[in-house]
């Protein structure tokens, strides 16, 4: 069993060597931590700031057992981790964090929004489906329009379809290339809000004040924090954080995105059991941001204070936009991330840059 | 010829994996920056974090051959780079900052002064001597008591003696080696304070408030900022850094210590050509810090703000003090640094702690 908490020197194993796990890897440093990243491409924006680099695929036996050896403890940068990866670390005796039920419940929209409601968090209506007439049933029930969504694998607006009539139930569940689907009602929603919050190895629960998002596309564009909130909006975002938080008994950062309705109700949309793009804004408007949280209750440290210093205005650097840079680097309340991404492609998170404001 | 601002992507050589190489790493790779880091021992602080590590003494061929094959420029964390290594890097067109020129005046502590006076900036009365003879006479010039120090290689209080007499300083030359010497008059000072300040390729300069600092057995201690004092005197270091930075024809950080006499007076005390222990506080203390600063100037960026937004009590961790990690991690207004050092010698800097407090 490993001891918590781990001493200064320890290793902290990644899954993933993207933004999110450079991201975590600077900040583990920071704290005297080793970083081993595990991720199938050599040279990734993570590997390169880490102590230790293991080439493979997420579910390849003999990485996962040079990470294991590696690491002291394993977390993610991302939640469509194989659920053989987690079992195959689980044998290897190495503490993963968080736990496999959280990675369980994010990656199949289905099972979130069973477990919120369970946990007493109110989501949209919704039904399953695993083929075209249960479909049908689950547009039926839900009512159109709604929206149609894969349950798995789906993220920044993609693997999902509008069904304005019952009659295109079925073919909408067919161009989803017939895999299990949830049916959800539409949220008509006045703004979308997140919030980054984050649990520690004892239950100690820590939340940053929310975020207002704004997305293009289907991906997120823009994060203000701390948002204009209501006090009675920002007390239900705390309760719904703790009912999360301890119904899963979670070990980490979670970013939880909410839906504000007209007249203040709000509704869970989704879970992301992993430090958050709508958390970047902590990095330059907080004395302890959401990566050196993650490190630290992974770790089984006490967790840091989340009082803003700084509104921020977080935006991503999506493709081209990143080539902005020396302007960027110009502008007196701009503080710049760039991710260390060797090619531009169009769409592809390049950077964000954070804008500073005082606090109101 | 290396063109000026250098991209995202672009490596950044650095001389030397301790802490300093690691701080700059990690604040040059949130930028987008990789790193190379040349440094004798294998797994150093600063090549944990660092996308290239050559293993090899500063002063060999194939590893600077090597550095200036990875690097698109090259700095320093530490001033006593062997001439040949930097002539060596120049010979393999590599561009380094800061200049040779502001390595061999931080080297000698004779040409130090001796530049210092000549660029109007006030110091100590000192005089040099490379003999037993000429330390006499030195001594005799100064007058005692009279601080005798060895004209390199010194640092935390090591290599330097007072003489008390006339009669003794022939055998505190002797103590001190036989090498070249620099006697220097005491300064009855109130109070150490240093400045941090950086000059980007342009010529613009950026100025960090002054930090008072406190030493215990001629290590630095604690660093207290911005430090209260007159706005005459603020003025004043002002005045001193655009002297030397500009007289240098500078480019990075550059710590400027002083010593602040009965009446006001400020004398510097010494140069350090690079990001400086005393300039730790503005991690947490302001928006971007000294180890992006130095990032931006080596790189021909733009600089960033100075303006702290909060007060900082910056206290090293010496030796087994770092073992209070847990407690210090626990305390809410402490923002903790560690290096990644694998052994807690006695006296060896382990790591900081900023202690935040709000701006009065």
């Amino acid at each position: 069993m490993t001891a918590f908490p781990l001493p200064p020197g320890s290793v902290i194993g990644v899954l993933g060597g993207g933004q999110l796990g450079r991201m975590l890897a600077l900040a583990a440093a920071r704290l005297g931590f080793d970083v081993a990243v595990l991720e199938p491409e050599a040279d990734s924006p993570a590997a390169r700031v880490a102590a230790h680099a293991v080439v493979g695929a997420y579910d390849d036996p003999s990485a996962l057992a040079r990470l294991a050896e590696l690491s002291d403890v394993v977390t993610y940068e991302f939640e469509n981790v194989p659920a053989r990866a987690v079992a195959t670390l689980a044998e290897l005796g190495v503490e993963t964090a968080p736990c496999a039920r959280a990675l369980a419940v994010a990656q199949d929209r289905v099972a979130e929004k069973t477990f919120l409601n369970e946990a007493g968090v109110a989501t949209v209506a919704f039904a399953a489906a695993h083929d075209a007439a249960g479909a049908a049933e689950a547009v039926a029930q839900v009512g159109v329009p709604a929206l149609m969504k894969t349950c798995r694998d789906g993220y920044d607006g993609k693997g999902q379809r509008w069904v304005e009539h019952l009659a295109d139930a079925a073919a909408a569940f067919a161009a989803l290339g017939g895999d299990p689907v949830i049916v959800e009602a539409p949220a008509d929603f006045m703004r979308e809000l997140s919030v980054i919050a984050v649990r520690a190895r004892g239950g100690e629960i820590a939340i940053y004040p929310p975020g207002e998002n704004h997305h293009e596309n289907g991906v997120l564009r823009r994060t203000s924090a701390p948002a204009q909130v209501s006090r009675k909006a920002a007390e239900q975002i705390e309760r719904i954080a703790h009912q999360i938080l301890n119904s899963l008994d979670y070990v980490g950062v979670i970013g939880i995105e909410l839906f504000e309705l007209k007249g203040g109700r709000l509704l869970v949309n989704e879970l992301a059991p992993r430090v958050h793009n709508t958390g970047h804004w902590t990095q330059d408007g907080c004395e302890v941001d959401q990566f050196e949280q993650h490190v630290r209750a992974v770790a089984g440290w006490p967790l840091g204070p989340t009082e803003p210093h700084h509104r921020v205005e977080m935006t991503n650097l999506l493709g081209e936009e990143a080539a902005a840079w020396a302007a960027l680097a110009a502008e007196p309340e701009s503080r710049l991330h760039l991710y260390g991404k060797r090619e531009m492609k169009a769409g592809r998170k390049m950077g964000h840059v954070n804008r500073l404001h005082p606090l109101k």
